[in-house]
């Protein structure tokens, strides 16, 4: 075994997401046992210009999705969208993983030097397969995964590092 | 260039600690602007048994360290311990830069399968060096620096994803 451009995304996406899976889980159940209103959480922003719980997972999911299309230089399919509940962001996540399950190694192996091009509004960035893998799917992907947990921990849900790490 | 273990650690650990460095320069920065404490920051944490601020730089910047040495095979120095304040805690991430910056590609590439021993009070953990790179260093990383953004954020700091994605 080699670290690969695959290695080093689709099954690290996949673990992160499953992890995250579980967070929402403990999160729904909490409510449950709590008798705590989801939409509390759902809604939950750490600062008022900031994405909220549900926002925060959705991007991460798309991070996720967009990440490992464009290393494979397909065009990514739109996947959920308007989720309400813990559930219903549960299933994203799982029709994430799904669709990142569906990337074969050789599609994104040897991506390092692929070229991929970002447009947000009028910014157009482009870059080396590598460099966008390891300096913004990765950093980008962890950072709204933990800003989530972030903002389950902050409103009392007990959780630990293990569940953001995994087993 | 191909992905390599060092390419996907050395000059990642480096890149995301450069960008918390600027992070804490800016907070200090508005500390001094707005006359606030900065003892209200840097003990400041999003929930009463999580690290406050001045831990998770102190973390991020040990499992920076940490990371490299171990996937290396050598053992890591100290550096710092006991920071008081944002320039103390900015000196620590340029000294972990700096070891960091010490390590050559052929130390680190080739520790796919290298065998990293965690030890936490009793618990052993064996890792091979790739899934140790790939799901224990760079997440614990991106976790500690992006709790330590959400917490700067959090107190009203003016900060976007590009402070902590670099440029």
């Amino acid at each position: 075994m080699s670290l690969s451009m695959y290695q080093a995304s689709v099954p690290v996406f996949i673990r992160a997401l499953n992890n995250l899976a579980a967070i929402l889980e403990k999160a729904a159940a909490h409510c449950e046992a709590k008798k705590i209103d989801p939409a509390a959480l759902l809604g939950f922003r750490l600062y008022p210009d900031m994405f909220h719980f549900t926002k925060q997972v959705q991007v991460a999911c798309d991070h996720a999705k967009n990440g490992a299309a464009r290393l494979a230089g397909v065009e990514a399919p739109e996947l959920g969208g308007g989720e309400q509940s813990f559930a219903e962001l549960i299933e994203r996540i799982k029709k994430t993983i799904a669709y990142l399950q569906t990337f074969k190694p050789e599609q994104i192996d040897g991506s390092e030097t692929r070229e991929v091009v970002l447009k947000r509004g009028e910014t157009v960035t482009t870059y080396k397969g590598q460099d966008f893998l390891l300096n913004r799917a990765l950093p980008n992907l962890f950072f709204h995964i933990t800003t989530a947990y972030d903002i389950l921990r902050h409103n009392g849900l007990e959780l630990g590092k293990k569940d953001y790490l995994g087993r």
